[in-house]
């Protein structure tokens, strides 16, 4: 007399499907958009679908699929194989390992949106083969990865974390990742909004035909009693078709205390999930430069989190922002801004 | 010995996945095409997953995908909180609280399509949040929404309904709704098919950039052994950016019987599953104005559904319309015209 | 103390969910691009997932969606009957009966890619209703479906299969299909890649507006003892609006072998899993005749598979073509071109 779900019967594997929908609202002034829009937009941020399988002891796979209001993409579609103990080998679509706050997931980050050096600079999902592994302290990561579609380009990118304390999600983390990428005369633009979503991006690099990008970053993380303090650095230089270089650079200073005095949970390198419900207060300086069309972004952001359990998150973002064009034909010019984000999230 | 579905030792929660899949075929005379294409389509009208999760007892989830020959929507994306007794709160993309048929999932309508009035006038999904509640026989709904994405625009939705006499699922059911809109400008146009999912949308009216709509819609439902009577009454006054007004205003007279004696499942102010299987017979009268243009359209419908288990309905639908358009530069027109529909639907 | 998924106690079939995904890198000469491309490209061939469910005993229902880098499609989405004992009744999206190699699901073929004759000529998907029965070692299928869906169109497909000889999955099949297809003007044009997917459709026919297509095909197989023996021959004739005929055809003739001695299962005239872990030897010959555009195409292609477990595999091909365009103006022209083609499949 029981009764077990006929998925256990079926020939397939048993997939774990999860998934998670976050509700945004942002209100902004006049200066985070391009044109005379309204400065005021309700919308789904991310809704997310993923379905995991261990085939066997060895092999795990996973999907995710990401949908928008009129679309569907696929975000992750990866093989990883575990059948050795030096090192896992991942291939497939898989975040390209540069970046503490880029491969952090979006649900478990403190604020709500990336800081501008991430969103703008670590590469991201890519196609590729990843080789990781770690060892009492240290974790690595080195993949070859397929930056652009429609282009015959290649990455290669590589990662090394190293704790030198840990006392369990006490800890001290350093970390350091570079990425080299050939993208064969692909159009190569910086362009991000000013860490508020929904409104227009304002950060415009000159477009450019990129040979080649070189790119390195470092990462600091210190977690105790529910104290944490992040910071990275990330510079890439860019090399277009005509040899000219353009160089970027950026990165925050991020602190946050949660009320509960424990921090997230953190697993080889990377910040997993808040582990006990309550609120959090947080705090981000960040900074972005684009050294050869002179202009420069800062952004100052206080937030307030509020975890109910492990599915449900409320999050509030106040952003104060600073863009200072020094470009020699307008002379200087500095605007400021003020915006007000909010999320409802809920994970299943 | 006992196997169970690793979902449940997944740190996730319990996940319900369900769906339906309606494959509809549409034959129809010319008179519903705007140009001369071909008066007959096979096809799928709808394609819906879901997923639902009890995040705890206070707290419910939802996220409805829909998807098309080649595309990919969200539907529903809520959080819903409960841990209140005089109202729950909805918060996420969602159906705004206005008319029976609107809110009646579309594989429960007695009809294959919703009536013209419904479909034109009826809000419809937005993203907001949504205060619901119930006082022995009273329900009520206050919603604040964002009608249009791409603008900074804004609705205020409500809904009362009353049953005044209920045994079981015999009853009668009141209702009365509004909607007060503000669309700061947005494209408004009233562009419908004649209840006829895969002809043209031949009811077109004025193309305004509307400042302000007001709505309002009454509601009349009464069903007893197996007998039903439905109708609903909507008008809406949209007053464009040059303050000039447009009135839209429709309904139906709803009738139909299902052999078993058995009605329709009835929730809090709602229509939900047919109960028991067997054949169901119905008819519908249906309205619509568009006062201005001087143009209105009656159809009138005639319909048998065979439902042969919860997870399985077929119906078909023979529809006669008529529209006359009295637009003083064309001094009097009208159209007649028949279709047949026809549906296989499943639910998962 | 049993936990048992609400999935079970929800008013909801239970659904069995599975999918698959293929990670696919080309590598190929310039010949197989049009422009200047780059010959080089990794991306997912194929992301799938399917929900299948059985509402009693009697009906069955599929609904299979394909993602793809950033948009979702209805693949299957059926409703079968199989309450008759003489035949099935299978209505809505779904294969139309024709062509081994096109009927067996992509995940189960030898070759990574299907030959040019199946995808150029074998109709695929579309919407209808389909009757199969088997009687002894006959199989047959007949089915209506309305191939374009922006057109009234329709098609009548049938096949027949035998297998004069069998011993569990030792066997020799024999098949037949037709179709006849009244397009009533649509668009119809011949437009394939030479049997490498992210390459460019370089088999390109005439531009038709086709009023009538008669096709038929022509299908062996033999497998035994972990050989496998294939060859399929499919035949059409377009009549065009101003009817005037052009004719296609082609085949393939292939051979394999499985080291475990053991052959793919074999269920009512289609190939299906591979049961038994390990290597594969794959060798085709592909051959593609425009008549009337006096143009042939040929392939010859060897591949490697290795099969970890009915989850995983792994797919090697290369692919040598020949393409002899003898059209009137250009007097004869002869190009030749490599491929390679690796791919990671898993299945969940």
């Amino acid at each position: 007399c029981i009764v077990i779900s006929p998925v256990l019967l079926a020939k397939n594997n048993d997939v774990d499907i999860s998934g998670y929908v976050m509700i945004d609202h942002n209100q902004f002034d006049d200066t985070f958009l391009e044109n005379d829009d309204d400065p005021d937009k309700t919308g789904i941020r991310r809704a997310r679908l993923s379905f995991k399988t261990n085939i066997d002891e060895n092999w795990k796979t996973k999907l995710q699929l990401g949908f928008a209001d009129d679309s569907a993409e696929i975000k992750d579609a990866y093989l990883r194989y575990k059948g050795r103990q030096w090192a896992d080998l991942t291939i497939g679509q898989q975040k390209e390992p540069f970046g503490l706050e880029k491969l952090t997931s979006s649900r478990n980050n403190m604020m709500m949106e990336r800081s501008i050096t991430s969103e703008a600079l670590a590469p991201g999902r890519s196609i590729g083969a990843n080789l990781s592994g770690d060892l009492s302290s240290i974790t690595w990561q080195l993949g070859y990865f397929q930056p652009d579609e429609t282009q015959s380009s290649s990455a290669v990118t590589g990662r090394l974390t190293w704790v030198p304390w840990q006392q369990n999600n006490n800890l001290v983390h350093l970390g350091f990742a570079f990425s080299e990428r050939d993208l064969n005369g692909s159009e190569y633009r910086i362009n991000e909004p000013l860490e508020v979503n929904f409104s227009d991006s304002l950060i415009e690099g000159t477009k450019l035909f990129a040979e080649d990008v070189s790119l390195k970053g470092v990462e600091f993380l210190w977690q105790q009693h529910g104290f944490t303090t992040t910071a990275e650095w990330q510079e890439n230089k860019v090399t277009d078709i005509n040899s000219e270089q353009y160089q970027y650079q950026g990165g925050y200073l991020q602190l946050s205390y949660q009320f509960s005095g424990e921090n997230r949970e953190y697993k080889k390198g990377e910040i997993d999930d808040i582990i006990t419900p309550g609120w959090e207060i947080t705090d981000r300086y960040s900074q972005f430069d684009l050294l050869e069309e002179n202009n420069k972004v800062q952004t100052y952001t206080v937030g307030v989190n509020y975890t109910v359990n492990k599915n449900l998150k409320f999050m509030a973002n106040y952003v104060k922002t600073k863009q200072v064009d020094n470009d020699s034909t307008i002379n200087g010019i500095t605007e400021n801004g003020d915006a007000v984000l909010l999320r409802a999230q809920y994970t299943f």
